[in-house]
Parts: structure tokens; sequence; C-alpha cells
């Protein structure tokens, strides 16, 4: 369900990763390095509506495209 | 000098970007895509130990290569 856990800084904030691709819009896209909090690399969405927060899976392709998109879309 | 501005959801975020390398550990990376408030890619780079937010040049390969890390560090 890729829900965002609480209490973020003392343990991984993500309980679950969504791996299915987000086709709505994304605002904000907050990534976290590993840390002696987090052994994994931790990718957290801000859905542009709802203000929705969901976990991504740092694996999943679709996700790395996302992040590349973004990267490649300075105008 | 690569400020975060105020006001952040009606305007650009970032005032200036900074392009040299920061060689500081950072804690989190925000990205946020092209909006109708800001039509480029921002990225916001928040370091570990201050807390400080830099706003990261999107072009420049060093911060590229920062994220590509950040997604191939999935342990």
């Amino acid at each position: 369900m890729s829900l965002r856990g609480v209490g973020a800084d003392l343990r991984c904030r993500c309980i679950e990763t969504e791996s299915r691709r987000i086709g709505r819009l994304i605002k904000k896209v907050e990534m976290f390095p590993p840390s002696s909090h987090c052994r994994d690399t931790e990718i957290i969405a801000t859905l542009s509506k709802s203000g929705q927060e969901i976990c991504l899976d740092v694996s999943a392709p679709w996700v790395k495209r996302v992040i590349e998109k973004m990267l490649a879309n300075n105008k």
C-alpha cells in the first residue's frame, strides 16, 4: 500500500512501496539516501491534487524513468 | 548562492542554483517537476548536519550522478 510511516527520522519512512506506475500528476518527489536509520534509499512522491504521499519502488524501471525525465525537463 | 525562496507554491522556489559539487552529506533531495508556477524542474538538497537547503543546478552533471547513485543504492 506504499504508505509513508510516522516517526520518520528514526527508522525507514516507507513501510511498503508502490511498484505499479502512478498515472497521476506528481507535485514533488523526495529522495532520502541510505542513513544510519534506514539502509535503503527511499523515494516518496506527493501527488498534485490530493497531496497524498506514496512510497515508490526504487528498483522499478518506471520510477527511474520518471526521475530521469524530471532531470531532463530543465527548459 | 542557491537559496531556497519563500512563498514556495506561487513561483519558482530557487532564486539561484549551485552548480559546484556539494561535498557534504545530503540528507534529502526534493525534486519539483515543472508546473504552472515554475517552468523549470527544481532540485533542492537538504544537508545532513546543518539542515541547510541548497538549490542544485539540474543541468550539472554531478547532480545527475548524485541522483543516479541514490537510485542505485537500494541494498
